[in-house]
């Protein structure tokens, strides 16, 4: 490799506010991929990227070049549309497992490639994971025959796809530059343009479960996001989710498989319906369906159809029974009144806590720990009346899971204020 | 050591604008000395320092935690006052040669620990080694015994002052973080406070040659060492001095000697007196001596009846003939008028490229190479005259040491504006 730049002309060039072109920000993540431009140069420029931001071109080029460092998939050979998926990640976000089968079931194809939870917020992968026999891992042929036979694929993300987004992102989380907008951004849709889709959705989550809790940021994140995609070519739609209060009624593996289960059945939780409906329409008007009748192919089998065949093609049991925890603890309402409070934060902590989350990437989940919520902010309750249950291996686990939840569920007089954040879906950017 | 801290709070605490507490950084600055805390942590967190500043306290902190991470050296035994004098570095510098023989002259003991010089600017220890015989690196009883016997001593700084500075530096310069303000004064504060001085004088440069060229980041620098040096109870005060063209005549090594002995024999370049007179008067005020006739001990000889002393004392032949350059260069006037201009940043790089100094740290330095000045800006030239005359052991480098020149010197019209940037000394920080 020929020396194209000084290292640190460059981070002094971002220090003192100024624009990187696209050749220079080239050269820096393919000479960081090799080595060359050392760990400690890197974070001093990502921390200088934190402070003081960077042009729509430069997140153009950072994502361009990360998705330059590795290898790319290629859907050409299809016979059908593309069209993925991401979640900024949430408590309670199952989302993916009734969405990729639904949509699916109208021929278009998704190719969902996913991670393993890490800290308060769960893994889709994980969650699979419960299923008897499932495995996570594909070999390139598996993946697209059953992108091909199936159309729905969920399995895991292999190290090829943007490796300089890998090695950045574990930079990152050891240097205090992580919440940076411009390198979430083109972290997240390097990973996603790598995966070759045409057409891609974003869920980006607001409020206090999830990872930027202030809506004007996320909006910012969104619209960064959406931006990105337009600029490298891929039809990209971003909702604007509310994470305040977890998602469904069920925190954890194995109950969120079951839970995803019920929607595909034609019933679950309101909410968890609405958003898997929502983004199926988004996702099936990029692939060229804006009218597809969504409920009906939730309420007539053909999305349930779907999902067993895509377990099934992963070696998973879809009728094996999930595993379920040794040990359980009910809370109960102390008095009469409305569920005003259940912030999402303290419950995603409080199931990690249980064994659903990992605190390190080697760390095993316990599938079958959990949190199950029995009733919902804005739901009447009486006392004594059961108000979440928790699932766990190890009983001694439950004081800390419990401690977590301290001020985390509040039940008020009759009339009191609901303390939701609003609508579930609050806005959308394209 | 007790992980009192995650290093990741304190990085991001700092890159939102937040104050680290003296307990946080006596814990990062342990903790990075140790390798406990990674380089690409600490380089995060200069650069946003760099961005966010440091208030007051934690520069202080800073300092101290620096100095507390080596040994630090004593003078109490000595029966006489200690005082110092640190330059931030300029071109023709050689002002330590007079001025610690001329204060030592009052019975005042000067423990000069100097350095090395790295690009276009010189070191002191480079500038003495042209003297045969002459040596550097002293033990610990040398040290004292010399400071006892003669008063003055300019030796190498061992390694075992702030050593977390210099873990630091090495980070920061390939970093891109050197040039912020509350970490250069705590650097340089941190070796001087370490090497035990009662008293402190500082001769902060502004100007092209300088380290800083603009004179309020000097003045601001200035008044940040100043008030470091407060903090921790030695006297300091600041002059701050013009850079913008080159200290006295000759700018090199040897030939920086033979001008410091004509200093010291009563003669030498106004500017090279003047500064050399105003520093010893701030040091001997600091240790008791306001009123001491500095000119006298320059035109009487004790001053340099001391630089005899001290000379000899590190086995230095103060009689013996200086290097001679093999090959010399002469650059004429082209036309009759008046030097208007001479910026010492290009003379420092010509110099430099002639051999005076180095690139890295290794690189050994050609004791004869350097440019010695015939007219300085303001003297009325004509065609023909000599301007100044290039020294180098290689007359291959004569290209490119000249090529550094371009526009550095200007000879006008009579009567034409003078750019010497102003009087020599601009101001004092107290």
């Amino acid at each position: 490799m020929v020396e194209a730049f000084d290292v640190v002309d460059l981070i002094r060039a971002k220090r003192d506010k100024g624009t990187l072109s696209t050749a220079q920000i080239d050269w820096l993540i393919d000479a960081y991929t090799r080595g060359y431009v050392a760990d400690e140069q890197m974070s001093a420029m990502t921390m200088a990227i934190f402070l003081n931001g960077m042009e729509r071109e430069e997140i153009r080029d950072l994502t361009l070049a990360m998705i330059a460092s590795g290898e790319t998939l290629n859907f050409d050979g299809l016979d059908k549309p593309t069209t993925d998926k991401h979640s900024t990640g949430g408590v309670g976000d199952k989302i993916t497992l009734p969405l990729a089968p639904l949509v699916a079931s109208f021929g278009v194809a998704v190719p969902q490639l996913s991670g393993r939870g890490l800290g308060h917020t769960g893994g889709t992968l994980d969650k699979l994971e419960s299923i008897p026999g499932w495995r996570a891992n594909l070999s390139n042929e598996e993946f697209h025959q059953q992108l091909k036979d199936v159309g729905a694929v969920v399995c895991a993300a292999g190290s090829g796809l943007a490796p300089a987004d890998g090695k950045l992102y574990a930079l990152r989380d050891i240097t205090g530059t992580v919440e940076a907008i411009p390198l979430i951004a083109s972290s997240i849709m390097s990973k996603k343009i790598a995966e070759g889709t045409a057409a891609l959705v974003l869920d980006v989550k607001f409020g206090s479960g999830a990872f930027m809790q202030d809506p004007a940021r996320s909006r910012e994140l969104a619209e960064t996001m959406v931006r990105i995609g337009k600029d490298a070519g891929v039809k990209t739609v971003a909702l604007l989710s509310n994470m305040n209060v977890p998602l469904g009624l069920a925190i954890g593996n194995a109950n969120e498989v079951r839970e995803s289960v019920e929607v595909l059945a034609g019933g679950g939780p309101k909410d968890v319906v609405e958003l898997t409906v929502a983004l199926a329409r988004e996702m099936l008007a990029l692939a060229g369906q804006p009218d597809a009748d969504v409920e009906a192919a939730l309420a007539d089998g053909r999305a349930m159809d779907t999902w067993r065949a895509m377990i099934s093609a992963q070696g998973g049991e879809p009728d094996a029974p999930l595993p379920v925890a040794k040990e359980s603890h009910v809370v109960l309402a102390e008095r009469d009144g409305v569920l005003t409070t259940q912030h999402a934060l303290p419950f995603g902590i409080s199931a990690w806590r249980l064994g659903a989350g990992r605190a390190r990437k080697e760390d095993p989940v316990d599938h079958a720990a959990g949190i199950d919520l029995h009733a919902k902010p804005g739901d009447t309750v009486t006392k004594g009346q059961p108000l979440f249950t928790m699932h766990t291996s190890d009983a001694a686990r439950f004081d800390r899971a419990l401690e977590a939840l301290e001020g985390a569920y509040v039940v008020g007089d009759a009339g009191s204020a609901i303390e939701d954040g609003g609508p579930l879906i609050a806005g959308r950017v394209d």
